[in-house]
């Protein structure tokens, strides 16, 4: 958590969000106005927050990770002009999954990267085939969110073949379950044995480009391709 | 700055870092052995740290954005490696440009990104180019890191060609310069128009995907592609 996110929670007359993230900090919440609500309810939870900052209250919509990166800042903006509400809204950056898992890795994110989700929900599944499509062939770090869920499974089977027919079968890959939580697991392996390990919807896969190597079970993507850099 | 970043900084005895940075954390300096190097000695300073570390002190190595996003920690890996130091290493992460300047833009990465430095000093400019056409091929909103210098100029202009190729020219594109700092500047303009605007050393440039559009001077991508989003 950042420094900015403390100081907004205490000035905070109400605090809203997912039940889960709230348990996380109770200490912020004495004394407050809460209301927590259940997993998926995002929009219900994002209309509440904006009714109530109309009245003049002082509100703090919480998000894991950054609000602002695949998360609740747009659906806020979005419910906020489709109901003409003038209440003034700030973004709070916070560490999204990039950020933790990569830290947690070692440093797979020293070059160029593509963020891309598998979930079809929202997006066309021939859309997300083109995106991993160009971001191996374009040799980007690629960082993986949603990658399988107990419905999608097959998703994250064809994201791995579309990678290797453009970079070698060893090319490390980084899996990040549950990022800096008690049940944190952090898996460093390569394309080829990528299925073997426990993926699932709490994990961030993050996949190197043809630069990247592994030392003492780290993910290391040096900054230049090779030939120009020297340390 | 996060919590954990604080406690660090508390706990080490040697703080190391760029002098710039280190002006900005005063309070963390007190009663501590401070190493300030100037600007582009960034070999030179995570060598210091590695070999002090190596001393059994406890050293933080201060950098701006996130350490793990186009930054130091893979520098320090490396260096690591290649002395065989053996000291212990923890990327502490945080708010990197594209956090900070998505939250000042609105809610730009609502969807599948990429992030692409225009700096040829370490990578090869047809390589740049390519990972340019393939993200704006693929519809992902993409942030420019390194967008121009004093030196470089033409970069960000065939960037823009490049994306105007793929995308509207109304596409919304959002430069922040200087995120978070006093001379912070924040400008929402579109591929078109864009390079009417100051884009500096300093700047990020975040471009949108075919979807995003523009509310109030903000920049928001929806998380779905139409038809199939309902609010």
């Amino acid at each position: 958590m950042t420094l900015a996110a403390c100081e907004v929670l205490e000035k905070a007359d109400v605090i809203i969000g997912y039940k889960t993230y709230l348990e996380l900090i109770p200490a912020f919440l004495e004394g407050k106005e809460v209301i927590s609500s259940e997993m998926m309810k995002e929009v219900d939870r994002c209309r509440t927050a904006l009714a109530t900052a109309e009245t003049g209250k002082n509100v703090a919509l919480v998000s894991g990770g950054d609000p602002g990166i695949y998360a609740m800042a747009g659906l806020v903006y979005e419910l906020a002009r489709e109901s003409a509400n003038s209440c003034r809204i700030e973004i709070i950056p916070g560490l999204a999954a990039i950020n933790s898992c990569a830290a947690r890795l070692g440093a797979p994110l020293m070059h160029d990267f593509a963020a891309i989700s598998l979930s079809d929900l929202l997006t066309p599944w021939d859309l997300i085939e083109k995106r991993l499509a160009a971001a191996a062939m374009a040799d980007f770090v690629t960082a993986i969110y949603n990658p399988r869920s107990k419905r999608r499974t097959d998703q994250i089977v064809r994201a791995r073949e579309i990678f290797l027919a453009h970079r070698a079968a060893t090319t490390p890959v980084g899996i990040v379950t549950a990022a800096t939580r008690e049940n944190e697991k952090i898996t460093v392996t390569c394309l080829a044995d990528m299925l073997e390990s426990e993926i699932g919807m709490q994990s961030t896969v993050i996949i190197g480009n043809s630069q990247t190597f592994t030392w003492n079970d780290l993910i290391i993507t040096p900054r230049g391709y090779s030939g120009k850099y020297r340390l």
